[in-house]
Order: structure tokens, then C-alpha cells, then sequence
């Protein structure tokens, strides 16, 4: 394990900036970091991401494994060569993905499933989870766990909290990689005692920074709210705390004022190739018929390349032809929206004005949203237009 | 009309090296002009358009007009500054779009057709494409003329050049932007003395430059070699000279030995999107099973940022999971080997080693390319990817 320096430089309450030191820079904490789940943040030339200001990108170790699979990553020299990304880079261990598979099958060994895009029959283990991390390099691995989802009784997610705890010290066993830092997850659904019980032995085994994990499963912003306040205090104040697929704006300043430091979610690029920006007036769809004729930049207090450039009359115009340079523009938006929005919040805490900030982000992006629309609503109106 | 400066610098036989003054910088020639058909080159970022080195972009009279607009594009001070791009732009004037809807009605006036998206009956005519291509506000407009296709007889040719060179003659007795140039275009169909007549007719008007139009509508290599062996010699010698919708590598080669100086085509960037690459070995489909594990950048002797930074397997990978940015990295390829496939041939004129050139070409790209995938095939293949 290679160890990550964590300091805590100012907070507020539980909120806290901080930097965490990488062999590939230093990440100013609280961070959102993008998702290239399959080797790639979907739609963006990597030459144009350090422009979005983002420090730290997300892969997925399930999807790679299976595509380009880990040899070949490991042949490239690992994600950032493949990839082209001097950026830090963390893996997810495949435990989420594998658990949310209709037909896998779970032993205290680990996980038979069959990929989702071709049926083939995969294993993944603590142990081969940390054997296709370390070949694929990134800077942080996670380990691997077993992540509950709703319905499950009491009973079975107790048993499930231990065997989580056995596979994370597995992890930890089959790790040799010393250039790369490990996480551990904190489970237990959404009772507060598998909660704190799970925090202490997660954190009793050792880790160079823990994660809440089973959360972003449908539960809803205040049950996010609850699993937190009944996890984090539970956990070490001291190391990086990540929590895992949450990224709306609201989750992610009541996250940092639960005492969390890092992010990832799929919406900022998802929701770009729905046409969805992020504003500091809220969120608005480019699709919509009245921004046909809008002169003004998606965000008038932006200034990345599409706010500083173009018009939201001509990208309601390439999102109308299905052009894909509208997802391209979209996303560099709101990369760069989300980096500054994480170091606003930075900014707040060390001038002693998260609450402000806190309520801002709640008048503008209050719990009830208005739904995106759906991929398959965006697959369908894609489909129809080719046909024409 | 605004005049071009045209300096031929060089030349070989009818192959010619020149440079064209425009107000937004001077053109080497002979170039390859990239086609951003509804206001975008598709897949690329307009920031990335310097790093192809590529000279001058087409965009297409035809579909802006429907989309966005032409009031809209004039409300963003004209196309530049709608798309963010400060190279020459090249409007064709919607002659060949709407000669190839199969709805279209021709009279004197002009040509009414429905759209081809929403069915919006439309009128085009020499005044209003002049009048729509003024708004666009790119640096060369074309003149409004009636395409030939295959399959009509001689007489009714020889009606239709008649009517295409009064149609030019509106053309510009209607345009009036004086900081915009104007082209002539030769028809003819493949009728050598119909060729010579439009020809001398089209001259005799005046124009900044002249294109030759009516070829890339399916007649094969020969026959196009034939129509500008009968054509070009008509043309005037010193002013630049356009071939409409060519771009292999055979035809552009072909064309500059007949005295073309400008091409464009749709296919550097289409290919790109079905991951077909031209290299200085040849062309290559990305998407072969046998690019899987290789590990060399798409053209060892090509400098773009795409075979500076990225594998062929990693390539393959993109196009298998249908990720765009596969679009984008390949479009970044193609356009920049082009331009420098284009600069080239001129250096080989320049250095009086054009048919030296000619023979690598001939041999590298000879007339029976394989044939690309059709885009019914690849969007099959997306579809199917997406089911699953």
C-alpha cells in the first residue's frame, strides 16, 4: 500500500477541506471525480480535461476486466498510459456492479456471474478483484465487499456485514501493490448498529481511507442523509472519506456536512448527453423549445470553453440534429460546473461560511428535482431521427 | 463580391501549388476542405480544429437554412462566431442537396421541395440562396445551380446548363456582400462539349473562383478523370479551382493532376465514425478483431494527437463498446492526416516530384479500395450493442 497524506486544513462542524497528496499531485478536498467506467469519461478527448479543472477520475475494475480486460490494460502500462490521463486515477472493485447482476451467486469465496454484455461465466474474488486492480494501476483501488440492497432482513445483512469485513481484510492481504493506496468500504444498509459496527471493523483493519458504500441504491436523499449521520461519526476523522455514486448537488453538500471528502456520481456525464447543465440558477434541459432562440451561454457566470463560446441557441441546435459534439460541449460544462461548485464549497468552509453556502445549494437545488428524462425516452427520439 | 488573391507558386504539368488570400488567412493549396454539413464538424470540438492543421471547413446551405436557420445563424454575427471557429468557411449554395430529393420541382424560378426531417415545403431559388448564404456569412458563397445525375438525356442536359449558368447570372447579380467571395460552377454531365460550353459560359460570367460540380454521384473513378479532362482545360488558369465532394485519396490526387486546387467530402469524417483511419499504409477498419491486442498507434509516421497518445487496441476497444470519443479521436486522425497527405502534394509539386507522388498514391490507394462499412450496417451493429 502506498500511503496518502490526508491534512485537514480548515472545517466547519463536520465539514472539512483538506488535501490529500498523490504521487500524481494534490487533490484539494472535498472533490467530485468523473466517471470513465470503461476507460474513457464518455464523449470527452482526454486533452480537454484538465481544462474542466477536474483533479481525479474514476474506472471501473468490473467493465475493464471484461473490456479491453486487465492483461491488456496491464500491456499499455496501466490506465493512464491506455487512457492518455496524468490525472490520479481510483478503481472501484467490481463489488457494486457484481451485486447489482440479477443471476450472481454468491459463496464466502466470492461472486459467479455471468457479463452482462456477452454471458460469460466471471469469478471475482477479494483476491482476483485486487490482482485485475493492481494490473490496471490506477492510484487508489477499493476493496472488494459485498454491497446490500433494499429488502434484505436484518438477518442476512448482519451475515453480510461480517463476510464484508473477511473479504476487505482478504483485500488488504492480496494487496502488494506499493505504489498504489487502498480503501476500505463501510457497510451495513440502513441500520444505524451494522452501521457503527461496521465502520469500527472496517476502520480496526486499516485502510488509507474509507468509504460508505450501499448508499445510491434508490434510497432517497434523506435516508442518504440518515445512513451517514449513523456511519461517519463511526469512522476515522483523520483519513479521506469517500462516498460512493452520489453526485447531485444536494447529496454532495449534505455528504461534505456529514464529514465526507470525495465523490463519484455517472449523472454529470450522463445528464450531458441528455442535454441536462448544471447552473448556478439550477438545472436546465438544452432540449427545451425556449432556448431555440437564446442567446445567452448556458451558465451566464461560467467560464469554461462552452459557456465562454457558444450560445444556448446553438447547442438547443445540436442536441435537436443528435450531433454528438452537444454531449462533448455539454460535458465540459458541467465537469467544470461540478469542480467549481466542489471548490466554492472548499472555499466556504475554510472562510467559516458553509452554512451559507449549504442553504444556497438548498434554494437552488432543493430535494424534488424534476426528473431527467430517461435513456430510453433519449434512445427512442435518436432511433426515430436516423429513420428520417 | 470580395476578391481573393490566387498565386500559383509552382506548378507541374496542370498540378499546381498556390496560395489563396482570404480576409481570416492564406490557404495553401491544393487543400482538402472538411465538411461541417449542419454548422459542426461532427465529433470534434472546434478548439481541436488548429491541431489538424486543416485550412478552411464547408458547411451546407441546404440544412442550416431549415436548422438552425438562417436568421439565427445571422443573429450570432454569422456562422464563425456561431461555431466558434475563426478559419475561411466555404457555404455550398443547396444546388446538390435539393436536386437529389426525390420530391423536388424545378421551374425557371427555382426548385420547391419539402424539407427532407419535417416535410416544410421550401423554395429555392439563385436570389434566396444568395440571400440565406449572405446571412451565413461565410468568406466564399456558391452560386445557386442545377445538379445533373445520371440517367437524363442529352437534350435535357443541354437545357438544364443553359438554365444553370442564367441561374449563376442571378446568383450574382444578387449578391451583394462585399466581404464575401463567389464561385461559379461548371456542369455539363459527362458530356465533353456540354462540359466546354458551361465551362466558358460560367468564366465568362466572372467569378473569384469555379468549382466543377456534378461528379461524387456514384460515376467511379475513370468517368470523373474523363469529365475534368474535358472540363478543366476550359477554365480559366489563374484563378482557384474547386472539385465539389471528392475526397479519396486516388480522386484528390487525380484532381491536382487536372489543375484542382480545392476538395471536400463528407467521408474523412463519416469514416472516422465507423473506424476506418488512413495511413500512410493504407486504410485500415479499426474495428477488426485483429487491431484487438496491437499496440501501435493507428500510423507510426503520423504526428496527430491521437497516434502520439493511443493504441490501435485501445481505438478498438472505443468503437467495440460504442464509446464516441471514439468518433472524436479517429476524426482528430483523419482530418490531420489529410491535411498532411494534402501538404504533400504540394511540397511534391514545389519540389517537381508530383508524379513521384502520384505513383506512391496510386499504389498506397489504388481504385478498387475495399469498400467501408454502409452506415445501415454500423447502426445495425449500435443498435444491437445497445439491446443488450
Amino acid at each position: 500500500m502506498q500511503h496518502l497524506p490526508f491534512e485537514i486544513i480548515a472545517k466547519q462542524g463536520q465539514a472539512r477541506a483538506s488535501v490529500l497528496s498523490t504521487q500524481r499531485g494534490d487533490i484539494q478536498t472535498p472533490v467530485f471525480m468523473p466517471v470513465g467506467t470503461q476507460g474513457a469519461i464518455r464523449a470527452l478527448s482526454p486533452q480537454l480535461l484538465p481544462q474542466t479543472n477536474s483533479q481525479i477520475i474514476l474506472a471501473n475494475t468490473y467493465h475493464l476486466s471484461q473490456r479491453p480486460g486487465a492483461h491488456l490494460v496491464e500491456k499499455h502500462g496501466g490506465l493512464h498510459k491506455m487512457m492518455n490521463v496524468d490525472l490520479p486515477i481510483l478503481t472501484d472493485s467490481g463489488g457494486f456492479q457484481v451485486f447489482s447482476l440479477k443471476k450472481s451467486e454468491i459463496t464466502e469465496e466470492g461472486v459467479a456471474f455471468a457479463y452482462e454484455v456477452d454471458g460469460k461465466k466471471t469469478f471475482l474474488s477479494p483476491e482476483n478483484s485486487m490482482e485485475i486492480q493492481q494490473k490496471l494501476g490506477a492510484d487508489i483501488a477499493m476493496v472488494f465487499d459485498e454491497c446490500l440492497g433494499f429488502g434484505i432482513d436484518k438477518e442476512a445483512a448482519k451475515k453480510s456485514v461480517d463476510r464484508t469485513t473477511r473479504w476487505e481484510q482478504r483485500s488488504k492481504d492480496a494487496h502488494t501493490r506499493s505504489d498504489q493506496s487502498l480503501f476500505g468500504i463501510v457497510q451495513g444498509g440502513f441500520w444505524p448498529d451494522l452501521r457503527k459496527k461496521s465502520a469500527k471493523a472496517i476502520c480496526d483493519i486499516g485502510f488509507d481511507g474509507y468509504a460508505v458504500g450501499g448508499l445510491s441504491v434508490g434510497e432517497g436523499h434523506k435516508i442518504m442523509c440518515d445512513v451517514l449521520d449513523s456511519t461517519t461519526p463511526h469512522m476515522i476523522w483523520d483519513r479521506p472519506r469517500y462516498l460512493m455514486g452520489v453526485g447531485r448537488p444536494l447529496d454532495l453538500v449534505e455528504g461534505v456536512a456529514r464529514g465526507i471528502d470525495m465523490f463519484d456520481c455517472v449523472i454529470q456525464t450522463r445528464h450531458s448527453r441528455s442535454g441536462i447543465f448544471y447552473t448556478s440558477a439550477g438545472r436546465i434541459r438544452m432540449t427545451d423549445s425556449r432556448f431555440r432562440n437564446d442567446m445567452y451561454p448556458p451558465d451566464t457566470s461560467c467560464t469554461c470553453y462552452t459557456c465562454s463560446n457558444f450560445t444556448r441557441a446553438y447547442l438547443h441546435h445540436l442536441f435537436r440534429i443528435n450531433e454528438v459534439l452537444s454531449a462533448t460541449l455539454a460535458t465540459i460544462h458541467n465537469l467544470t460546473w461540478f469542480a467549481k461548485f466542489m471548490s466554492n464549497m472548499r472555499e466556504s468552509i475554510i472562510k467559516g461560511k458553509f452554512e451559507e453556502y449549504r442553504s444556497w445549494v438548498h434554494r437552488v437545488y432543493p430535494e424534488k428535482e424534476s426528473a431527467p428524462p430517461s435513456n430510453r425516452t433519449r434512445n427512442k427520439k435518436n432511433k426515430k431521427n436516423r429513420k428520417r
